[in-house]
């Protein structure tokens, strides 16, 4: 049987690598990445992921990173979960393919400028404006998200999709700062959706339980310094680099 | 035939789409974006792409984004132009994948830092602290393609393939700020073989001659305000949002 391991850390977007393979139901393991105890930069982890994220997904011995990447193969792997549409030609599946980049590469790099913004300029009093500057990149994005959630239940309309799980992580990451969501209806509708779904609920409590633990050891991810930034809510504190 | 229309700009990583349809050598038509004229958000380009960026690609009236989509349902459409490497199985192929989503999701946002810091905090001062605060996220980053480079002349060893123009963008867009690019003599060298592609060369020439008829209509990308921080070249100064 194909052996899977994937290595995360709490909250970060392996969260939906997670949620996957939950869906999945085939059996995998875990293996918790503490970027303050410098696991990331270990000898081990660098042989198979020497950029130093998660996720990491470990298929018999062999390491995929890159959520599209992983995401994408695990759909086809393991076609009966559904993860992605079934597309009757190549070009639809590029389109699906485009949808799951928009999240990695357009969002992505948002919400860690919302998150983190000290990481993107530490000097005195900079983060709030970073913060700021981040909103004003976000905004047309929810508002397009939000426009397509008001047409459809899903992302793809009436079928669930790990897109949609994607899309929420983003949700979960910028509705726990100061970004002001309120404006968002139907993305706060496809949250409460979402969460009841229960490879979501699964997830949710070995991120939370994973968190804790982080946090037991002293071991949670926390900024600080001149320009550092509050984060709304702490105990979902944990950056995604 | 298959019509294929390119919506670009000018030094974007949509030069590294369109190397990929000068290797494939089908006829494409091209569309020049001018996001200071503000074509991204006309309601004719939000249709085809709501996103607003480039490149955009459509295809018999179809459209198709972000960049990792689109090269490789190309690579799949146009086979015999050997864009990618032929995969022996699913798994390989998302490790391929995964090398073009290091690129558009891990650099291409470091890339961003590094020409436009101030669109990141306009605050006074902070964009020479932004850039410094990018290149430490990036020199890991050229270290790791530096180091693969030096076993090898390509990214995948003998063959060239769409993922080497890709990393020679960045090292374009890098090599055109002050961030120090001396110690990366494998990258370099990778930089100077590609630049004798033919394909390479005639993207190039077209790229410059847009950013010149752009120049000459006062529709070239430029950045000021407090916060301001100066580009090197500024011949090569179009930004990539």
């Amino acid at each position: 049987m194909t052996q899977i391991t994937l290595h995360f850390a709490p909250n970060t977007c392996a969260r939906v690598t997670m949620i996957a393979l939950e869906e999945i139901g085939h059996p995998y393991e875990t293996e918790l990445v503490s970027f303050v105890r410098g696991d990331h930069l270990s000898e081990d982890y660098r042989v198979l992921n020497p950029k130093g994220k998660v996720p990491l997904l470990v298929v018999d011995g062999k390491p995929l990173t890159e959520n599209v990447a992983i995401l994408t193969w695990l759909a086809q792997r393991f076609p009966n979960s559904n993860l992605l549409p079934r597309c009757t030609d190549a070009f639809a599946y590029a389109q699906v393919l485009a949808d799951l980049c928009f999240c990695a590469s357009g969002l992505h790099p948002i919400v860690t400028r919302l998150r983190i913004p000290q990481y993107f300029c530490d000097t005195p009093d900079a983060a709030p404006r970073v913060f700021a500057m981040a909103e004003d990149a976000m905004r047309p994005n929810f508002e397009l998200i939000d426009s397509r959630l008001s047409k459809n239940e899903w992302w793809y309309g009436d079928t669930w999709s790990i897109v949609d799980a994607y899309i929420n992580w983003v949700w979960f990451r910028v509705a726990g700062t100061d970004f002001d969501t309120s404006p968002y209806t139907h993305f706060a509708r496809h949250n409460e959706k979402l969460a009841r779904r229960p490879s979501v609920q699964r997830t949710v409590e070995k991120h939370e339980h994973a968190a804790d633990w982080l946090a037991s050891q002293g071991l949670e991810v926390r900024f600080s310094g001149a320009g550092a930034f509050q984060i709304k809510h702490s105990t979902s504190g944990a950056a995604s680099p």
